[in-house]
């Protein structure tokens, strides 16, 4: 299990790129809208780390990140950590007692397929598990 | 730049150990009090990427660990970027208009100096630059 990205909500990604492009020296990705969660992300791949993953709303004022905005203001939001078998891992979290924010997994940026623990299992922290696309033949 | 650790404000290192250790898996370092901050940390290593580090309050009520619980409650709290020369690095946010939280560096855990950006110039997040301890010749 290892970290594959930060995810940090922002009020504008034209706007929060500036910083980790031009001061931190970051190239980011191109943007992407993920449908299914209502959301456009860009990605700054971080050389030999895990990437930064900038979150903007999408989706209009009842959506996860105008929520989150609202109620936390920018910053932090989540840590995706990258597992072989989504679904072997939620299987066993759930027999540790801990619960995932949705029965099944969803679709999430990249084509992968991710799903998240209840941040109150995991004080505070929104930890995502993330299943990389399999390679096509 | 590549981050090294994500930090992480917890009410009790004892009590947020088992979420890391038990379910997701990592091996915990020991706790270490950082004298000059106020604040005692656990580092949990992940292979190949950046350490979660767990910070619980050491100093009291007024300490920068209660002070972030009782305004955002427990979650993460800063992502540190390793940096090889932080004067210079410094030097360069500064050019380019950026502040930090202090004048000087300071000493964060296992030795190393630190300096913190100002989260609202990273859009709220708190970047911690970080430059390791020089090995011992």
């Amino acid at each position: 299990m290892r970290l594959n990205h930060v995810g940090i909500a922002v009020e504008s990604l034209a706007v929060a790129s500036r910083f980790w492009a031009e001061a931190m020296g970051l190239a980011g990705g191109e943007t992407e809208l993920v449908e299914g969660e209502g959301i456009r992300v860009r990605k700054f791949p971080v050389p030999g780390g895990p990437a930064i993953e900038l979150m903007e709303e999408a989706a209009g004022e009842g959506g996860v990140i105008a929520k989150f905005l609202a109620k936390r203001g920018p910053g932090v939001h989540h840590l995706s950590f990258e597992v072989d078998d989504l679904d072997r891992t939620i299987a066993r979290f759930r027999a540790l007692g801990y619960r995932t924010t949705s029965e099944q997994p969803r679709a999430g940026a990249g084509g992968a397929r991710v799903t998240f623990l209840h941040p109150k299992d995991a004080h505070g922290v929104l930890v995502e598990l993330l299943e990389r696309p399999r390679e096509s033949p």
